[in-house]
């Protein structure tokens, strides 16, 4: 770490608001860097810039950002960068535009394909090490574990990570409903922290309102069984009110119709301040969050934080900047009470609110999600279609 | 221009569709380097490097981009960058990342607080040489009038830029109900044309679709009258099926609230191809674009234009990219008819369908929309939100 | 006439505000007396009690009701009753329900069969007199020529209805686009009083505010011509929004899914209220209306007309019998301003604010429209899915 | 009871489906003869007629229904009528209308405002028991005790009913998340078993699918107890997926707003097989029911009660009536995969699809739901309108 900066758990055992950047992946793919699918964020090593130029925006936001080079799998596809040079190139990024303000740089692992196909704990774990030691290399100043549906394979994760003595936080990517096996959300949160993981929370699947609330069954059942832990959330910055346990995934708008459902920067003021009155103090996003969803985070916690977000210079807080409009209806909106009130409308009169997701109710081990390397076949494709 | 590039009208009259970019101010904004309400991009002027970004993202998508530093007025707010300096800044911007491709560079003029204010027609075309001088040294390709809400002031705007012996371009920014004064759409085009303009059509204010309508009721007009020109389209990316002639500053959402109405990259397919089979040719976008959308209006016509976009080398043709998912499902979702029927849900239960627009009816020389530059007061907010 | 009556043009020259009744048939059917599909109302004669109950009902509401036995055609289907018999049976119900009150009796002929098949006017005038000749045994007060697509055949019928010296009123079943034909719904209007009908206006296919918008470009069109007429409208009591010119049967709910359409009683406040300032002075409903609906008409020109409708009694004004209720959030809605601004929940979220209709574009004479006895083929079911 | 009859447990324990009656109070006041707020059903003694059509037009749908003269206490409003002379002359009006069929005669009692105001054990089975008098001296077939918010009152009614010897049902109007009081779901059915009642379930309040699932938790707690009990349920004809525990009451919608959530006939098949599954067999509706609802009902079950209901002589199951219809297009509507597969459009593109309920969280005891006879005076509605 860089001499005076103080470390993730310094900066939460002091009662520090921690805000966590956002979606790497879905925000390159609508600027062309990343190919949705795969989502290998070869974009790293192939277009360094474009990395740099989302980092360094949302650095621009405000100084804590934490950017996180997360390390995928060498995922299903055709890619060339091995998984290892992906991860070099993105810790050199990170570390770069980090040491510009007063960020962290994690390194982050997820879960495997491998697991799905029912390998076993030794060579899922391998596979953890393997990334775990490219991170240790390049000196990261702690590791994330996260975007895992099953506790079981979180947990193996965090055993490993918890060997480098950094420092570990584990996410989930469920909602209240517990994970794939099952398990209730409150349980994976203790499992988790009796693994070692000094920050436990959600990540990515469900909108911020959702995961807000499954970490707050995590606290809760972390305090009911005598246990420590600090909190963090990575929500989507889309709304997904009728998600199944599986989340955005199973969304017949994932993912390539997911706009009606983007969070504006009103809903991103609730959702941090509900954040904050649970008790989470490490507060991100992921898919979807743009720079001024960040911002916006940061705006609504200013008090506590003591600190203005470096971007809100061009942000009058509650559309102050629409003072200055021509028109008077639009100056008029220059208000606080306008923007909370405000129902959106989806302009969109033939798009129902709500959609039905898929609920295949498979998981691990079942012979449809077993690894093939193959893209979709005819046959694969009418069994899909014809399915219930 | 750059010796080997065809100019706009070359393109044009060789039957060429010319794609043109997107929403500069709006992107800006939701990354920090912009504030809304002045809306004045003097970005180019303080954070070059973030206009440089954006351009070059969408040249990144296709090669034929039309990057078009605009020239707003000294806009009514606090910033101390002179018009001028803006501009000259925005042109050299906007040179540097043409010059990497076959792009071509436009300079732009927009309506004026002052013909709101009931200055002189003198006056006017004053302010409009003025910006022209700064886009004549810089040596911009073409000119384009554009966001004119009134056809006099645009007709007065194509009179000074005409006499540069550019091509020169013109929009309203309305819909099909015609301009302010109540001149209908096909007649505003036909008194464009007379006034000198080459390329006719529509920016901003309005959806894709209701834009196309409008840019085909001034194809009528234009040859109905006898006359020639080329079209020219360059729509919001948001759906705005409920408003009024006055366009998107009159719905509730504008500005921060346009989420849900973000139009999908399948939507731009259908609106790329109702626009190309309407006739026009130069067919780009305006606020709300992102990279990922102009590339999807350069695949939809891949064909016409004999050439895929740079970035599509990230984008499979309609979800192509999903055949490797690991989800069965999600693999199902790798074919056109799929996203083509899809009717994404808005995710926003406690959300309407459509708004009721603001309907002042007040234009031109009304004391409401006089210019002042204090910021609203509490007897002026009064006033607006009494208004019935 | 019952002695001491006065005849519907007696009731308008006088400047009165009449009001009709409503759905009839819809309303039979989800009670159980009238089959779908076919419409035929033969509940008059198999069941005369629960056509009386109805009509009772609503003239319970009020004392002007006008029911109105409509002659339908012998109906495509299996039903044993001829068209006659019907009709007296019907006349006979509706003078003794009118008998009881201030009401009035109205012959009703609408569009044939004959007519999309081609027939003659010889042909088709034959049939509106053999359905007069009953109607003028049966001495009901004044004739009504309504749910007309076609604005020829309208005026053949009211030629016909003209002959018997009593009083005609003509309605088409068109909105602001106009007739089947093209004709524009003012030109309709205009060729119905030089016909010689001296009430005009539409019944059925829309909702009350697009019905009323279309009977002022009536009222417009005959004031522009020189002419003079009395104005009714009938509208449905289901929003439409999304109609094209055929109206609601092109709407993929009908006739089984349009409950998420119905009207409230607010709803009908403000469409009588329109009807009125419009300058229309018969003023009723047609499929979707219930009793209460009528009496929101009532009660909402309760002034104007003098005189609250029985039923009131029964009913407080703008919610006022709330202020008993237990609860006290329940009690606040005894409020005018409460209900007027209400915009009711769907209570689907699964399902959109609008459908796309149907859009054939087939008229009289097309092949698809002509008569045949037999129920849809499995031919004939493969050829509509795969209509594009 | 009649002599041929079978008694309500008979038929149960037969393993019959029996199919209640529906929404008396709603359905009367959209024709008039009841004033919403107060809602007592004085109807029955001013207006016989009115009653005796509408269980009439019920009859008529089916053999089997069950009119339920349900004595509401003597309501705080101003009517003259005195709540005994109410329940007689109902009872009297039900034992006319079974005895034309093979229906029963139910007389019913639910919660009191006596309770709300914290009155005694004694006082408030001295009202059930006044009530109960009236019914055993009309000889009524059998008890329900509905509608009640709390186990406790509940289980004191059941206790009154089950002494005078008749089957007793007793119904909570709660929804999946329990009483007022925070006893669950399950819990109240153990109590209301073990209390007496020999049928258990939930009526009004919700809508089918959310009482289905109410019913299904009494059930699943009843066996685990080792008890035994039939099963009812009686939910409203409107879509509630928006209401907290307190049910529609609490919507903004309740009560003149509540048609776009009015069931289609599709829906009451999905409802009336997702009973049957679940495992209820007396299946019935509550407000908002007319008497095609209770048909598709009984259409859905028709195979498993043997019997098609007699007003299926006027309707096509699922929409072959239209096999006749003049276009093509809605003929074509003629099957059942077409209405099992519509999800029916709102035409109001300016509501939203659900709505916030309003959740004092006040209940049993709590100052603003102690009764008082007046109406709402200006200071209480100010005191309910400021009310966060």
């Amino acid at each position: 770490m860089a001499p005076g900066k103080k470390g993730i758990l310094e900066r939460l055992n002091a009662g520090e608001v921690v805000i966590g950047d956002g979606g790497f992946v879905f925000a390159l793919e609508k600027r062309g860097y990343v190919k949705a699918g795969p989502w290998t964020p070869e974009a790293a090593h192939t277009h360094p810039e474009s990395g740099k130029k989302y980092t360094h925006t949302c650095r621009h936001i405000f100084t804590q950002v934490i950017p996180k080079p997360q390390m995928h799998m060498k995922a299903r596809g055709t890619h060339t960068h091995t998984g290892a040079q992906v991860n070099e190139a993105a810790c050199d990024l990170a570390r770069e535009v980090a040491n510009e303000g007063d960020a962290l740089v994690a390194g982050g692992v997820s879960q495997t394909p491998s697991y799905l196909s029912c390998k076993s704990e030794t060579e899922v774990k391998a596979i953890f090490k393997k990334q775990l030691d490219v991170f240790m290399k390049k000196n990261v100043d702690f590791m994330i574990a996260e975007y895992f549906e099953h506790v079981e394979e979180a947990e193996w994760a965090v055993q490993v990570l918890k060997a480098s003595g950094k420092p570990v936080a584990a996410n989930m990517c469920i909602g209240p409903e517990g994970d794939m096996h099952g398990v209730s959300t409150g349980e994976c949160a203790v499992r988790l922290v009796k693994a070692g993981a000094q920050i436990v929370g959600v990540n990515c699947h469900f909108d911020p309102m959702t995961c807000v609330k499954a970490v707050k069954m995590m606290k809760d059942a972390v305090e009911k069984a005598g246990l420590k832990a600090h909190y963090m959330v990575q929500p989507l910055a889309f709304h997904t009110p009728d998600c199944n346990c599986q989340g955005f995934i199973d969304l017949p708008e994932f993912p390539f119709g997911l706009e009606p459902r983007i969070l504006t920067r009103w809903d991103m003021h609730a959702y941090a301040r509900e954040a904050y009155n649970v008790g989470i103090r490490y507060i991100g996003g992921c898919c979807g969050f743009e720079p001024y969803h960040i911002r916006a985070v940061a705006e609504e916690l200013a008090t506590e934080r003591g600190i203005l977000p470096a971007a809100s210079e061009k942000h009058g807080m509650w559309g102050a900047g629409l003072e200055m409009h021509t028109k008077p209806w639009v100056r008029a909106r220059a208000r606080r009470d306008y923007w909370e009130q405000l129902k959106p409308a989806s302009g969109r009169p033939l798009c129902p609110s709500m959609s039905t997701p898929e609920g295949w109710g498979v998981t691990k081990g079942h012979a449809d999600l077993l690894q093939h390397k193959e893209a979709t076949s005819s046959q694969e494709m009418k069994h899909v279609v014809d399915h219930p």
